[in-house]
This record gives C-alpha cells, sequence and structure tokens, in this order.
C-alpha cells in the first residue's frame, strides 16, 4: 500500500485552480496524477474529455449481483489569493504538528485521498472484494461543474447501474463528531455590474452633478437584507418547507455553543435569519451573500476619481424547494426595480446548483421506496462510525453546496451518503487551508468498513 | 526660444506619480528636468527638500520696486490606471489632431510648460523687463501637498515679498471662454476599513450565521446621502455662505447646457445637492464622494467566500466655511454612529485642504483693503484675455481643489489669480488625459500679455 500522506502531498503540490486559466498545467497535472494513481489500483481509468477540465472515471467490475458504489471527489481547488496572509506557500504542502496545511488539502484532496486510501487497503487485504467500484472525480467543482451535466447526459445510463454514491467533500463539526450530510445547500450566483458616468471623472470638475455608481452600488446591496436579517427580495423564501422535528433535534445534539462559535469567527453580535439561531439559519436558511465588491481607485494613497462603475459578485444560497434560476430572476427583478436613476445596471450570470435532500432509513419522512442497499449503506456507515468514533454519527444537512449531488440524483436517480472529514478550523476557500491528518486515518479506517459492509447484508 | 510643444513631450515622458512609490525615477527626472529647463532661463535655482517630493523654486530678481510675481505649478501627476482604458501609452506623448495625449498632459504638465514658455518668450524679447518672478514647482501636488506647510514655515517670509501668485491649474469651460477661477473647494479625504469575521470564511458553512462586511459597508456608504442628493451627515452644511448674486449671473453666462453636460457624462439624470443645478452643485456646494471600493473576491469566475474585510475612499469637496478637520470627525462620527452591529470600523485618516475664495476687483464684496498690484494684475488678465481669446473671461468659483492655495494665503497673505487652461473633454484624472494645442498656445500669449501688463501701472 502507499504512503497516504505523501501522496496527498503530491497531489496538493499540483496548483489546480480550475476558476483560472493561468493554471492550466496545475489542473493538467493533478488530473493526471489522479488518473495514475488508481490505474496503479488496478482500476480501468477513462479520462472523459469536457468542454474545460476532463472527468476521471475509474472502475472496477464484477459480478453484476455485487453492490455497486460510485465514489465522488474533485481534484481542483479554490484560488489561494490574497496570497499575502499565507503562512506557508499554498501550494507547498507543509506539515505542522498534526496537519497538513496548502491548498486544497481539506477541500477536497484530503478526503479524496483518504477515500482512495480506504479502497487500496481493502484491496490489498481482500483483492476478490465483491463490490463494483467507480470513483468519479471532476475539475469543475470549484467553478459550479458546468461540464457535468453534458457529461451526465452522456453517462447517465453507465451511472445509473450503480447503487449509490459515497463522498466525503461536506464537514465535520469537531474531532469527536462525525455528521452524515443529509442535505446541500443549493447556489445562485451572479455579478452585478453599476455604470454611471461613461468613464472615470475628476471628482473635484464634476463632483455634485451626478449620482457615484459606488453610491448607487451601496444603495442597492443596503436594501437587500432586512436589519433583522432576512433576505429582502420579494418572493425569496416562498415555497422554503419547514424544518423536520428530528432535524432540529438532531441539530440540538450538537449542543452548538454560541459563544464558542462567535469567538471563532471573530464577531461579538450574529445576523440570521429572524427565528433561527446561527446554527439552524446556517443548515436550514437560504442565504444572500457579497462574496467580493469593487470600483475605482484601490490603491496606496487617494485618487479623487469618481468611478465609471462598480460591481458587486453575489451569491444565494438556497434550501430545498429553491429553484436557482427563478431566484436568480427574482433577485434581478428586485435590483432593476431598486436601482435609482442615472445610473445602468447589468448582470453577468455566474453559475448554479439545485439545494439537495437524503432522508437516512426510519425517519418519519424517510421515502417508502427508499433503495435497499441505500438503506444498508446508511447502517454500514452507522456502525462503521460508531467503532472507530466511538459515537454513532448525527445526520445533518448542511450549508455548503455539492451541486452535483442533485444533478445526480436528478438524472440517473443516486442518492448520496456524505460523510463530513474537514473541520471548521480548516480554512475552506480561506487562507492557511489545512486538514488534519488524525482525522483522515480515522477515516481511512471508517471507510474501509462502510465499503465493506456494505457488501454483507 | 525653446519649442514648448517638444519640451511639453519631455516633460510628459516622465512617469512622475507622487503617490505611488514604484515611481520614485520619474519624480526625480520630471523634478531633474524642470529645474534644468528654468536654470537655463537664466533662473537661480534652488532645490528645496522635503520628507517626500523636493519643491523646485526659482527666481529672477531685480529692482525691489518691480512687481513680484510667484508662477506655481506641480510637476507630479495622478496615477495612470486603470491601464487598459488608454487608447495611447500614459507616458509615451502622442499628439493626435490638435491634442497632446499622455497623463499629466493637462494637470499639470501643459499648463506649466505654457507658463514657462511664456516668461521665456518674453525675457527673449525683453531681457530687462521690470518683472521679479518666483516659480514654485511642487511634486506632492497630486497626493495633498503634505509637505507644503513645513516648506511654508520656512519661506513664507520669502514668498511674502511678492506681490501675488499666478497659476493655472483650472479649468476653461470651452475653447472660447476663458474664467479666471475665484475660489477652490477643499478637500477631506479618509478611508473606511469595515471588519466582520476575523479571516476570509467559507459561504455555504458559515452564511447565514453573522454580517457580511461588505453589507456593513454598503448600509453605512448608502445612508450618507438623502434620496434627493444632499449629504446626510448632520452638521455638514453647517455655516456654509450662501452664494453671491454677482456670482451667480457670472455662471449664468456660461449657458450651462443641461442635456450637452448629460451627454457629455454620459448618464441620464443629474443628482445634486437639492436647490441647485448640477452646474451650481459643482462650483458652490460640498460633496461627499466615494473614490473607490474594495473587498472580497474580485476576480474571473466565482469564489464563494465572506470577505474579513471591505473599505471604500471617501472624499469631501468642502466650500469656504468648510474646516476639514471638523468634517472629517463629523463624518466619522456619523460612520460610528451608524455601524451595525457585528462588524469593526476603523478609519485611515488620508489628506485635506481649506478651500479658498479671492474676489476680483470692483465686485460688491472685494475687500477694502486689496492690493494695488492684485487688484491690477485682475485688470491685466481682464484685457489680456479679452484681446486673445475675444472675449473678457468669467470669474467664477470652482469644484477643484488646489489646496495649497490657501495654505499661502493663510501664511504669507498672497492671493492668487488663477487662469484654467484645460477643458472638460481633457480627462483629467482619468485614462486619455489630453491638453489643447490651440489653447496652450492662446494660453502663451494670454501669459505675456497678463505678465507684461503686471510691470505698466
Amino acid at each position: 500500500m502507499f504512503d497516504y500522506v505523501e501522496k496527498l502531498k503530491e497531489f496538493i503540490r499540483f496548483p489546480s485552480v480550475s476558476t483560472d486559466s493561468k493554471f492550466k498545467e496545475g489542473m493538467a497535472g493533478s488530473q493526471k496524477f489522479v488518473s495514475e494513481l488508481l490505474g496503479s489500483l488496478g482500476f480501468k481509468v477513462e479520462v472523459v474529455k469536457t468542454e474545460i477540465h476532463p472527468i476521471v472515471l475509474a472502475s472496477r467490475g464484477g459480478d453484476p449481483s455485487w453492490p455497486h458504489v460510485v465514489i465522488y471527489g474533485h481534484y481542483d481547488v479554490q484560488p489561494a489569493d490574497p496570497l499575502a496572509l499565507w503562512r506557508t506557500p499554498p501550494f507547498e504542502p507543509t506539515i505542522i504538528g498534526n496537519r497538513i496545511y496548502g491548498r486544497g488539502a481539506a477541500d477536497n484532496k484530503g478526503p479524496l485521498m483518504t477515500n482512495i486510501a480506504a479502497v487500496a487497503q481493502l484491496l490489498e487485504e481482500n483483492p476478490k472484494l465483491p463490490l463494483r467500484i467507480t470513483f468519479l472525480v471532476e475539475g469543475e467543482e470549484e467553478m459550479g461543474s458546468p461540464s457535468f451535466p453534458v457529461f451526465l447526459e452522456k453517462y447517465a445510463d453507465r451511472l445509473r447501474e450503480a447503487d449509490f454514491v459515497y463522498l466525503s467533500d461536506t464537514a465535520l463539526p469537531n474531532e469527536q463528531q462525525v455528521v452524515i450530510t443529509c442535505g446541500l445547500r443549493g447556489l445562485a450566483l451572479l455579478d452585478l455590474v453599476v455604470t454611471g458616468a461613461k468613464g472615470d471623472l475628476h471628482s473635484g470638475l464634476h463632483g455634485g452633478a451626478f449620482r457615484n455608481p459606488i453610491q448607487a452600488l451601496s444603495e442597492i446591496c443596503a436594501s437587500l437584507h432586512t436589519p433583522e436579517g432576512a433576505v429582502n427580495v420579494p418572493g425569496f423564501y416562498d415555497g422554503v418547507l419547514p424544518v423536520e422535528a428530528w432535524e432540529k433535534a438532531e441539530l440540538a445534539k450538537l449542543e452548538g455553543d454560541g459563544k464558542a462559535y462567535m469567538d471563532f469567527l471573530g464577531v461579538d453580535a450574529f445576523y440570521t435569519t429572524p427565528g433561527f439561531s446561527p446554527f439552524e439559519s446556517v443548515r436550514f436558511q437560504p442565504t444572500l451573500e457579497f462574496n467580493g465588491i469593487g470600483g475605482g481607485y484601490q490603491g496606496e494613497g487617494t485618487k479623487t476619481v469618481i468611478p465609471s462603475k462598480a460591481f458587486v459578485k453575489i451569491s444565494c444560497r438556497l434550501v430545498p424547494n429553491q429553484e436557482p434560476d427563478r431566484i436568480k430572476a427574482l433577485v434581478m427583478e428586485t435590483i432593476r426595480a431598486r436601482a435609482p436613476r442615472g445610473v445602468k445596471i447589468e448582470f453577468v450570470d455566474q453559475h448554479k446548483g439545485d439545494p439537495y435532500v437524503v432522508v437516512p432509513p426510519g425517519r418519519p419522512n424517510t421515502p417508502r421506496d427508499q433503495s435497499p442497499i441505500l438503506a444498508r449503506a446508511f447502517r454500514a456507515t452507522d456502525s462503521a462510525v460508531a467503532a472507530v468514533w466511538g459515537r454513532p454519527p448525527l445526520y445533518l444537512r448542511e450549508g455548503g453546496s455539492v451541486p452535483i449531488i442533485a444533478q445526480i440524483k436528478q438524472s440517473t436517480g443516486l442518492d448520496s451518503v456524505m460523510l463530513g472529514l474537514f473541520l471548521p478550523e480548516d480554512n475552506l476557500h480561506a487562507p492557511n487551508e489545512s486538514f488534519n491528518l488524525d482525522v483522515m486515518k480515522k477515516g481511512v479506517e471508517t471507510a474501509k468498513r462502510i465499503l465493506s459492509g456494505i457488501t454483507t447484508s
């Protein structure tokens, strides 16, 4: 068996930033690394070309009566900037204590390597393991998986032969408590560009005559929430389902400590959907956030200019029954209606993703027609976690988004078992991202038990 | 006599951006160029060291009974960014038609070269011209002249021997009509930084729990104006003087065409201090503008992050009786009071400048003790403009700021005669800055007549 920590280091060294075309080489290297690693384990590897970054499909066949799991992961990472805030180089993996630092260490290279290592060990221990396995590793997750729907059109039939999807691209609330993610928020992203005068202008010669686009943009942004914390877009909450009692009860077991969460964030007040705790708000409620804003002079010193343009990057996290295109339309309609006179409004459509929910077996709202192998996978997960971590997992929806999970469900009917492996302190999408190597070790053991558990009913 | 267009080209080639330390060399070259040029005209040149960029002081002495004019200018320029919007390289002067393009062409290298050329021609024609001249050319105008007060402390006594200051660093409304600027707006500049969580955070894992600093910043910025267009900072307008009737009448002669001004700006609505036309608002009313805003991810594609910080660069243009430090204090106090819970507020103090007013002879509010040589200078200007341009000048306050004019007045008692030479279409502080060479030619002739006119009472 390979040394999975060393392999993870190798994996992190590829600067595989999918959204930025400057990182083409890092993307290619990262893809090749995954393909060769899975090939070396005896998998039949296909590199499926897409419009942007290829998808790696690696399969281990077997008797058609064996259960068939699709293991999902992604080989791309978020941009590393702001670079100045990193304490170690983002693409030079550095182990400090029990953590490995680097962009993508936790999202998703570490967790994906955990599952690859589990499969490698299982197959080494039992080359005849009665389990069909298909690795599905994409390179566009951090850009919203734009090629995935096209891929699914062509490959849905093959995936439909499988029984369920297994992945680790979700969170662990702390080192003691595993969470099985039963829901993911959807996404609707767009940029708003506000234009005032047709060029940048001297603020002395023209200041006082017309509306500054930064002011107009601020007015629009400020209008999109109520003072209490709700998203102030008419129709935004239409159809949002109430939260199930068992879900609230499950979350209550996490015993979220508000003070500790505030300290972790470094804020002195919460600001949530009215009627929800910050923990509930993040998992069960939709949001409208500003991911970036820019316009005019941002350098050293001053420049007394009235900029021509200012922009903001908006992303909404969506919950079940919120359709991304409908939400985008509502947001654009609301902004157009609120835009003050004297400025022009334009939108740049970015990506989107549907929300997703799966209900574990034995709950009041478990679908009657749930697949027996999915139910078996949930039960195997329950006992594997209890054995390795000393505590059964919690079953919770989470605030993040893995839009392809909903797409897979829609086009193949497959549900997903999502075992979280990254911790809040792992700094996903932020400087100094890291992955906990103790968690990784337990993760490998857990995945081994789950995958072998499926094979025995 | 030198070819002043060629000399202007040489001058523009120095990338003399004073606010950005990357341009040290360009600043040094620009200063040396001015010093050597004035030296070659027979002036005694002193390069006065300051904390940042030296001041060039070049004098032509003479009989103490001769009038003594200080000619002001600056050898530094605004930053050239956004570079992508320039059609010609900003520091490679390019003549297209009757215009010379380049950063600083109009602000202030072209107008300064106009006055140097006038002096050179006058002295060539009459080496015994009974006029004492001191050129005062600074290198920190575009950063708010931070070293000027210290310079004045040391050199005020020498400047006090002069009779008035002459400069061309103001605007011409169109090619037909010269304006003598009788007032300049002051400046109060500061940056506001809003901090939310202590680091950038994943918008899925934490979105919905706390207030995004971009939202908080937007709320603050949106609150700083009324929907009607007034600055919404309590006390901001306290003490602002009513506009004199002759000033309004003088402005009315400009026959500002609102539609044409809207077309020039490229906007479909004005937004002014209530009760003032856009033309009046720019010249007679104070403003609060946003010169730049930034925070979070501004690159290609998307990054679903909640940024830790967001900032805005604020500048107020002030009118007589508005003291910059008082205005800064009011703005900061207002922002602190309006900052929502859950974010931290910090300010970065930038520069400032007092507003300035001079009243030409013969007006109802002309000071009784006005210096006879200043009055003579105004009359010489009046007839020089009438002769060269075919129309007498208008006497107007303008929206721009030259803070050192107020400082000179305060520490030496000297008033300034400001003859505008740049046109609205010259794109000051913006991409594709240019200077009209026909205006330059007339400007040289006008300055010659004014300077020789002072010598004959």
